[in-house]
């Protein structure tokens, strides 16, 4: 019996480290073909264990933890890159099957290598240098190397806009983050595009459509998702060849959620990648026939990749916890957003909510972009994401 | 906080009756909402129990376990009719939402009944009468108040072609069902139509487009389903028509399906009804933005029933254990089938098969009926579903 056999008459243990909403998707995903999906995580209450045909508990970061889950399954995944990688390279040495590879996740956990593997690669990105810790980026400022403005990323541990710092003055210059970081040019974002690109063991590529993230200029978080994308066909056609073209630099299996700037000069500048399904094709669930969660099973479980086609338009909205409450979540208004055709709410079922935490997300699928935003702004205007206490 | 407000903060939990593959999809079309999802049945090896947020064993023919069941959720459905309904009867009186209303259960799964409820209401169904017994069938016969071809259907526990039997000769007379059945005149069929109503406590009612059941003419299976039907649109508003209309008979929430046939002359005559997701609903987890089993959560939930439109055509396969095979089940062709866009494989996780076992089912997604028929095609030529013995 070959693998492919072998998976759907439900032989091969599928290991995912990661029980957030991310690993609840693709756990509904397997469930189509019953497959027998593991998931790790600490707490038996977050959103993917109820969907899970096994949860085990631990922690992803202990690296003793990874090594005895992965012990127990046959192909290891993530839903987050913030796992032991070292425990990752041990399984990949005992033969186990992991993806993404643990080296392309090394690189893909440091922005410093990203970038340094952009830039051996040809790859489009903003120039940038490394720095060890603070003082080296004075130093270098004092000498005229550095020039103002510029954005400085600590190399690890960042995520959701935490760990990214903008300078604008001499007086920023104190605030400079702790601890090895980059500093790249400060790019002048006129569009922020994400594409999706999934590959497999068997070298084949698909993506799916470039997606636009459009920002609430007040608040500078993502306001809503557009796919695909209204730029203009060639900006989006030059979008997908970096994505396409980064993908097989990783050469990594199963996604890579590549995130691009456009500049005021039309240039099309590499961002950041994730190596697993991504907020920004969670509307692929209801408007491709194939998702961006069943792609990813398919790629590290090395099965045909299917292309993606849309029929209709989507417009995403995260449901992010609302400001000024914390505690046990309350949602309200989803009974009237419920009566909305076309609009498909997700609830991730995190039993407690903070500002801006992702609660769950809605899709909204209509004929044309113009009707989807329309039903998207009714959306917005009527979820609320409360929480038992009130700040 | 109303029912609604309720459903969404988790507080309501869903029971349902049966862990079947049909409490699998509903299962899943639940978890999008994260919903408190029970499922009660004997084995935690069958289909729904990995994806119920709890699997309670028991069994629903039982009354005292469908009390204890009962009792520990909100609101009760069904994904089989055969469960006691006494039970049923009892936790309605005690202030438990259930739904279909075990009054109409009742009628639904008495066919006598059933028939006399189309034939009150005035809506078209083959002639009938009612018999205790076989002798009285045969004395009816011989008084020449019977004429032959007829067709004998046992009152109650007949399911997917068992219980029904087709006189032609006199020398078939030997052969009657035994018990109280039901003698109706022998249709000419020439079309197998199903319609999926749904309907909820507010009175609302939403109907999926008609589908039309092919048979494999030398086995007398239902070999494929279509969707929408090709039939002529006047033919398939007639069907609708009566379907709704049936619907509003019973009155019940949450879906009623209702199997048809067109004879020779183009009459459309009720055959029966199943008050849950139905088989020749499957297709519509993929072809419609809402699902026959998120459309009965919301029927049974009493939350707004959305309208259905399909995009696109779709066939629908019954993956089938294959004849001559019992015991482990093993899939082949599988890894060719995943190769194929447009086509969406579910398993449904049966452990042992055997010879004709629904098993799975495969739906076929394309821009025209013809494209999805020949990809259909490919499926059935590629896919078996074989047992670990061999006859």
């Amino acid at each position: 019996m070959d693998q492919a056999d072998a998976i759907f008459n439900g032989q091969v243990k599928l290991g995912v480290l990661g029980g957030g909403q991310l690993g609840k998707m693709m756990a509904l995903a397997a469930a189509n073909w019953q497959l027998p999906f593991w998931v790790m995580d600490t707490d038996p209450s977050l959103p993917a264990a109820p969907y899970a045909t096994q949860f085990v508990a631990g922690d992803f970061r202990n690296e003793a933890d990874v090594l005895a889950f992965g012990e127990q399954v046959d192909v290891i995944t993530i839903e987050i890159e913030d796992v032991h990688t070292g425990a990752l390279h041990q399984l990949k040495a005992r033969g186990k099957q992991v993806h993404p590879d643990p080296a392309a996740l090394d690189i893909i956990k440091d922005k410093g290598l990203q970038k340094q593997l952009y830039a051996q690669h040809g790859l489009p990105t903003s120039p940038f240098a490394l720095y060890d810790d603070k003082a080296d980026i004075i130093a270098a400022w004092e000498a005229g190397i550095l020039t103002l403005p510029f954005v400085q990323k600590s190399r690890t541990g960042g995520y959701d806009g935490r760990g990214v710092f903008v300078v604008h003055t001499a007086a920023d210059m104190e605030q400079l983050l702790e601890g090895p970081s980059l500093v790249e040019e400060k790019v002048n974002i006129v569009h922020e595009v994400a594409v999706i690109v999934a590959q497999n063991a068997n070298g084949e590529q698909q993506c799916f459509d470039a997606v636009e993230m459009v920002f609430d200029p007040i608040a500078n978080l993502v306001d809503y998702l557009r796919a695909p994308s209204l730029l203009p066909q060639s900006l989006l056609d030059r979008c997908e060849t970096v994505a396409r073209q980064v993908a097989t630099a990783f050469g990594t299996s199963g996604l890579l959620a590549v995130e691009l700037f456009v500049d005021d000069h039309g240039q099309v500048l590499i961002n950041e990648v994730a190596p697993r399904p991504h907020n920004s094709g969670h509307h692929t669930i209801e408007l491709y026939g194939t998702s961006q969660f069943e792609q990813h099973i398919r790629g590290v479980l090395n099965l045909p990749l299917l292309p993606t086609r849309a029929h209709q338009s989507a417009v995403m909205l995260n449901i992010l916890g609302e400001a000024g409450y914390t505690g046990d979540v309350r949602y309200e208004g989803i009974q009237a957003v419920a009566a909305l055709p076309g609009v498909h709410v997700h609830l991730y079922g995190k039993t407690t909510t903070r500002p801006n935490r992702k609660m769950g997300h809605a899709t909204i699928i209509a004929d044309d972009p113009a009707a989807a935003m329309q039903t998207a702004q009714q959306v917005k205007n009527l979820l609320r994401c409360k929480g038992a206490t009130q700040a």
